[in-house]
């Protein structure tokens, strides 16, 4: 941020008074400019005893395989935005079940919220995915999967289907996970 | 949002190539300025069977009761989230438990977390508050809470704990939700 939005003037980075962190200042119309984490909203939709992936077909991971998932916008419902972008990506209708991961990524400023979802449509291609499939657990691709946040998603899940019980699981990805699951690359 | 935070140019709200709803855009250099909901994340403070509430100091809904919480900041986890703000707005520690709230606010672009906590320490009122206390069910001060996300936090905790289980409740205030709890004033 060079610019203020409200008045066009440069804004500096300092600790407003009364505050503890910087923040984007306007000198000139008084404004402060805070920053906040985002959401990114999906859905992890099961049809039988297989799951629907999405291959990205843009950055970042082109290429590799998700769940369907992104920013959730304003004016909408975190159910809302995990449905909008099943149907976006993976072109489905889903019915949504209850919220399955909600994982914290503090180096990049993202909450991810993924909700169990019953795949209750066809499914094709939306324009960010270049393929959308279903997957048995032994069909999986764990080396081609996109993010961290996805390949612990679905680990929970096919570890929860054993005993039928789909609890929340709540967690935090760090800069090491992420690191690990990349590699140096 | 008037100007470019990049470049200092006007921006015009409009609808992108590609995209499906308007976002601030810059032609002088491009940029698309998205905006997105926030995080408000909090804790229910608990010591034996009464909870605190902080007395709000600041607008809006200044000398009216709260749950302490606040916007979640870039580079935090929800939870740290919840703690911060109750450190802040009560100068208390807490014990964390499970996210206890999960409301959505589309009409304002806010997203509630509230966990379940344990408080652990003494308590006094920051600077954002006006007084901080402890109240147990039937001192809640139901007519002067602040918002309908505490009311209805609150509402769920008294009623779970005639049970003991306190599960994850998640809902929607609806403009009509908040217009029968603030009443037409």
């Amino acid at each position: 941020m060079n610019f203020c939005s409200q008045c066009g003037e440069k804004v500096r980075f300092a600790i407003p008074e009364g505050d503890d962190r910087p923040r984007y200042l306007c000198e000139s119309c008084g404004a402060i400019h805070y920053q906040n984490p985002r959401i990114v909203a999906g859905t992890l939709p099961v049809r039988g005893d297989r799951v629907l992936l999405c291959k990205r077909a843009i950055s970042p991971r082109k290429g590799y395989w998700t769940l369907p998932a992104g920013y959730m916008e304003n004016a909408e419902t975190t159910r809302e935005a995990s449905a909008r972008e099943t149907r976006e990506e993976a072109k489905a209708e889903v019915e949504l079940g209850s919220l399955y991961t909600l994982i914290d990524l503090p180096h990049i400023n993202q909450v991810y919220m993924i909700f169990l979802a019953e795949l209750k449509s066809d499914y094709a291609a939306g324009e960010e995915s270049l393929e959308v499939a279903l997957f048995a657990e032994e069909e999986i691709p764990w080396q081609e999967l996109a993010f961290p946040t996805i390949e612990r998603t679905l680990a929970h899940f096919f570890e929860d289907r054993k005993q039928g019980h789909f609890p929340l699981h709540m967690s935090t990805i760090t800069p090491e996970d992420r690191e690990r699951y990349f590699g140096s690359a």
